[in-house]
């Protein structure tokens, strides 16, 4: 693929490595992203360079299925429209990844909010955050029951710890769980939702598919075990229960997404309604700070500003801090490597799951500097690089993009998948693209 | 103050800095602790290499009243001998941190566990995590209401995830809140604690009181704002209600630890009521990953061991991820320096916390490296080097500490305390030691 003409950005190449590969990635066709290799493309003048702004969002990385492509695709389309809208008013990115993020969770295929997977006593628990690149500051929810939009409740304890201390000098909270969560975000006008409202007959279908796979698993092992310890029988019995687990751990579609606004600010934002037949009570990587999402304005030592926000399975993306280890490394020269070393070396070979067999998990990222939007010329016009990629380790990820100078029509979505051959859990794959956007801010 | 001679680690030195002052601390006792300056002291032959080890603990970094600092240092001194037996049966790092934070919790005079603040409804909630340099496996409670002793969740969360996966593949978690976690310690075996027997008089009264000054504080301002906004008026309030909002968030005393084995791994642990008055459902940096506690044993581009337990205001320290930015700067030559610079570029002036005028927290760390016990003969006996340090920029924190070497008579116990004149918030103290233990392992 290459990049378009028209003004809208990338998709400028894919490709894909095995992670046991040192060399760098094939392009799938022909160039790959880094910004050497990134074309001068995308030079858009159509827009006067007020309320411009770039969006990146993602479906989840896990498994999508070729016969509901479409309705993935169209779930981040209509994020991505609903985020270019919202830009174009003059929203600031932190409120923009929240307004696209409402539209990821009110869809009932993805694993947030609405149609969230059931955890094993059969309840909705979701987790969420939020951060500002511009201020640093960060919001998040875990475990939250009875709220269709998690983010929102993120985004506003983001917006009201920016306020300042509460009364008699109390710091206010970043980070709130359970029904202290629920209570918060209805004192604080979000509207509650009842749980029979969030659960959508494809969810409570497949709970019911896995809790019988679930009690046939556990019978077949009490069976075997007896007298052995649980790693042996795991082991003994995993070939025996195989279609059973892969079903149960296989829904990962967390969503997310990366912005950046028309004054160069980023933000990044994620809502998951968590593992299928997760513990309740059980946080993953969406609530958890540096884990699920990280946005970091240029400035001080860093010159890109970077935006970052993950998907898949919590514990390894916790354990792996791989939000927070994706925005450092993209301050390094080349964006697509960076990313695919970091993937490679911080995620899938990470000592901290040296004892996992399978590592499964996705990122998008952005990153941004302002640039002029024509070089060559003398008129010097003040523009912003995005660079924007994304990577997994699970089977797929749905991904959309769109730029304020794309027109509703040109939304981009696409579901990224291992090449033939490649293994879930030890390969990888990795894409992305690159556009300037005209600013009036310099 | 020098490094005893009798086999006990240091303290070697402590010193203290302004964190605007840009050179080094000047030591208050003519020695600071960098490796190059640490004194080959502590050269025990008491010991046959067998099951030794390291303590140290902390009772939190807030405010420390000179007529309780004997009970607060009894606290430690039982943590530590509590430890040091468990060392002594050979067990590992991650079991003795877990050992030495219920003594911790057990205490009435520490916020955690027994006697822990109460939030705004009158109600106990803990955080709580650990994690395993050896394993780099990690267990964390958050929000957690009626157990006694939150650690052993989050020890029990962190063993049983090192077994493996659960049944039909299914991910064993890392993160449990709220009644989850309630439910899931319970189901393994861990006793649930009546919250009236986990609230203390002593906690309950202050818990009138602050709620007395919330009244009168949210009182005052009601009737200040009218048309102003929050941050105006907090500012214009602050000076009056000055002497009722220290004391509410004042209560800062979460406990942690951090411990070597006889086998050279090392771990960590950290354990938190949270603020006094916070919000139901707030989690703080105890239960979070990277900012409560840190353990990494050394290997990869690793040379030193290093463990961190952090204490203070933990919206702080979960959006600075101190322990984790301590461990990674331990790595570096010299460890006081190290630390140092951490406390004063990454958490006082640390760009994620520009807006606040106090950043309060503090830590402990400890690195160790394999060494020879008498560098000077040709004997060439296998040992363990072990620096430790705390640092705080609250008013004080207490601290003991306690080698296998030392004996039950000589636990080191302290209450480190900002210089005169030094502002709580933007000031800091540093001191620490070194201690050299003979092992069975080369």
């Amino acid at each position: 693929m290459e990049a378009a003409e028209s003004g809208r950005p990338g998709p400028a190449a894919s490709s894909s490595s095995s992670s046991s590969s040192s060399s760098p990635p094939a392009a799938a066709e022909g160039e790959k992203t880094g910004p050497a290799a990134m074309r001068r493309s995308d030079r858009d003048g159509g827009a006067d360079g007020r309320n411009v702004g770039f969006v990146l969002v993602h479906a989840g990385a896990g498994y999508h299925s070729e016969s509901k492509a479409k309705e993935y695709k169209q779930v981040c389309k209509k994020a991505c429209q609903k985020a270019i809208e919202k830009l174009q008013t003059g929203a600031l990115a932190v409120d923009v990844v929240a307004a696209a993020l409402i539209e990821l969770e009110d869809s009932p295929f993805t694993n947030a909010g609405m149609g969230s997977n059931l955890n094993l006593s059969g309840d909705i628990e979701c987790d969420a955050s939020t951060m500002d690149g511009k201020s640093l500051n960060f919001g998040a929810v875990g475990a939250l029951r009875g709220i269709k939009n998690p983010i929102l409740v993120a985004n506003k304890l983001l917006s009201e710890a920016q306020k300042g201390k509460l009364s008699a000098g109390r710091i206010p909270p970043c980070f709130l769980v359970g029904e202290g969560a629920h209570k918060w975000a209805v004192d604080h006008g979000i509207v509650p939702c009842p749980p029979d409202i969030m659960t959508t007959k494809f969810s409570l279908s497949a709970f019911r598919k896995n809790r019988r796979k679930l009690e046939l698993a556990e019978k077949v092992e009490t069976e075997m075990i007896q007298t052995k310890k649980r790693r042996e029988v795991t082991e003994n019995v995993s070939v025996f229960i195989f279609t059973l687990s892969t079903n149960v751990t296989a829904s990962l579609d967390t969503v997310g997404a990366v912005v950046v606004d028309h004054e160069g600010n980023v933000a990044a934002a994620v809502s998951s309604g968590g593992l299928a037949m997760k513990h309740p009570g059980r946080v993953g990587q969406a609530a958890v700070y540096g884990c699920g999402c990280w946005a970091e304005n240029a400035g001080g030592h860093n010159v890109y500003s970077t935006a970052v926000s993950t998907s898949g399975c919590g514990e390894h993306l916790v354990r792996t801090m791989l939000a927070r280890e994706c925005s450092v490394a993209l301050q390094s020269e080349d964006a697509h490597q960076a990313l695919l070393e970091t993937m490679q070396k911080k995620f899938v070979r990470s000592p901290f799951l040296a004892c996992e067999d399978s590592v499964l998990g996705g990122v998008i990222v952005l990153r941004c500097c302002r640039c002029s939007m024509d070089s060559e010329s003398a008129l010097n016009t003040p523009a912003l690089l995005v660079e924007f990629l994304w990577s997994h380790t699970t089977e797929s990820m749905c991904v959309g993009y769109m730029s304020t100078q794309d027109g509703k029509a040109k939304v981009n979505t696409h579901i990224s998948r291992l090449p033939p051959g490649a293994v879930a859990g030890q390969s990888l794959a990795i894409e992305g693209g690159v556009c300037r956007l005209r600013t009036s801010v310099n």
